[in-house]
């Protein structure tokens, strides 16, 4: 299986995001880029809700960080810590999300911090583009990540 | 139809909201309770799914400006703007979300701006609170409300 197939695999486990019908769809090593059909997602408006515009940009961080460790060989919990969200323009269309590491993230900081505690954080930013590419929706949060219980 | 029930039908018009089962159970005037069952937003850690959490603080808060906004008998259409997010605890339990005006908030300029120009906003404070009764998760958020399109 690969890792995309996996990372699906765990989405496709959690009753609200299976609601979602949530597909990761590409992963480049810096960058996964996460889809959504408008249909399952829609407020009462014709357009995405909120909710899921912050679930979705969510599960890519948490996918990303879990697929980065994985790459290095490491099982991790992975954990939301805090988001700060901002809503830019209404989503009409079927919903895509990327997430990808922090500027300020160093990697290797991040492995090490693991070698030594068996825990990391890290800063993740996402964002769902609109019809015109432009930022419909932007997140900005904190991951952490713990030995599995 | 009272306002919860008006409220109740709004969320399950909405597929997404529909699938985490959100009920609107309490208002006051000040505070607006939620519930959500764990078992349509469970992780694949047996305990709630963050997205869950932010999503049921979201309705809190955009139900609260709502139903505060029928109450002076305005009928506007209202957004989630941006928002602030911790989570602090596993959920383990049912999900129980209450939001309420944040405390910087003059309900009155509020009123008057939207007498005055069709729109506002407010900022609005929301939790969920873990087995425990301490937040297991916690938002900050701003919303508008404009007239309906």
């Amino acid at each position: 299986m690969d890792l995309l197939d996996e990372l699906n695999a765990h989405y496709d486990a959690m009753p609200p995001v299976a609601a979602m019908q949530v597909r990761a769809v590409h992963y480049d090593g810096q960058r996964l880029r996460l889809h959504a059909p408008l249909a399952a997602n829609v407020n009462d408006k014709a357009c995405a809700f909120g909710g899921s515009l912050v679930s979705l940009m969510t599960l890519a961080g948490w996918g990303l960080l879990t697929l980065r460790l994985r790459e290095a060989g490491i099982q991790a919990e992975v954990y939301v810590a805090d988001s700060q969200v901002r809503y830019l323009a209404p989503v009409y269309t079927d919903l895509e999300a990327e997430a990808w590491l922090a500027p300020e993230v160093d990697w290797d900081a991040v492995l090490a911090a693991w070698a030594a505690r068996g825990r990391a954080r890290a800063g993740v930013l996402a964002r769902v583009a609109g019809a015109d590419g432009a930022n419909a929706a932007e997140l900005s949060g904190r991951f952490a990540a713990l030995r599995p219980a």
